[in-house]
């Protein structure tokens, strides 16, 4: 049960959906940042790639709720599925998955810790790899972002349910409409 | 020097300043936030209590550029001033605030550290000091959101001037005019 009362049934409204319906003032921005970042269209990144960024940075931070959720959007947008996601969050340096979004990922994993460990040689060795600017810059922001949400979701208590089947049902409808705030 | 070009002088555009005018459509949904949760009308919080959050997390992140602004921002709101930021900063416990705006600081440090550090105890104990669920929810944002506004200033490796006067500057435009995205 959430630490507060959000005033509907949390079992079907999870993680952040309940919190969205409490408190919708801040739902706006904060889904219309989820939607730039991990859905609206982007020069070179797929919205696989970057829901596999936010999935790896939720599993770092033990959020169950939305690891499950981008685990199950990226898997939905990556020709690979859910067998590299979980790869990736098993064992990052082993995983499948092409060199320059490895080393993406690897910034991301220092972002997770702080923003200080995002280090120069972290850097140079994804832009040896042809990552842009852009492609760094939408990396660190979205993993900093899921370290908002991790928290948000987490530190209010919500709910996380154990059924794949909800994620696989949330994943249908990201994958066809986004994060609605647009 | 920042990890990526921004295309324009750092310095006269230092921590996310640089970063909305490189990416302004993720700066949108983060300025329209940090509208929402520090300046826009709340019921009980005031925007000196709830930039105090910000400071607070911001310096437990050891951000330095956040820290510096939030502070100044928090200090021109507080009728305490900046006396009562660097206390807080310093030791939580002796610090001369309400026991209200204690116990939510407490939690606060907790999501700084996971939300999952967020126990049943640290929320009934903001109660017993008359918290809301809105106050306890809104702390857990601001939070949460400062743990990825810092990530996002130092993990691109962005600017934070050593000159407290442009914070000083920067603080009497947001106390007049929020954040600027609504």
């Amino acid at each position: 049960m959430a630490h507060i009362d959000l005033g509907l049934d949390e079992q079907a409204h999870p993680g952040i959906n309940g919190l969205a319906r409490y408190r919708p003032e801040t739902a706006g921005p904060l889904l219309d940042l989820a939607d730039t970042l991990l859905h609206a269209p982007h020069p070179t990144l797929t919205p696989g790639e970057r829901e596999l960024i936010a999935a790896y940075v939720s599993d770092l931070n033990a959020c169950a709720f939305c690891c499950a959720s981008h685990s199950a959007f990226a898997a939905a947008q990556l020709p690979a599925g859910m067998p590299v996601v979980e790869q990736v969050r098993r064992d990052l340096d082993a995983a499948p998955v092409a060199a320059k979004l490895r080393a993406l990922l690897r910034i991301a994993g220092a972002v997770q810790r702080s923003g200080r460990e995002v280090t120069t040689d972290l850097v140079a060795a994804a832009r040896a790899e042809g990552a842009t600017d852009l492609e760094i810059h939408d990396t660190v922001l979205i993993a900093a972002a899921f370290c908002m949400y991790n928290r948000y979701v987490d530190g209010l208590g919500t709910v996380a349910p154990a059924d794949p089947a909800g994620y696989t049902r949330a994943a249908a409808h990201i994958v066809a409409h986004g994060y609605g705030a647009r």
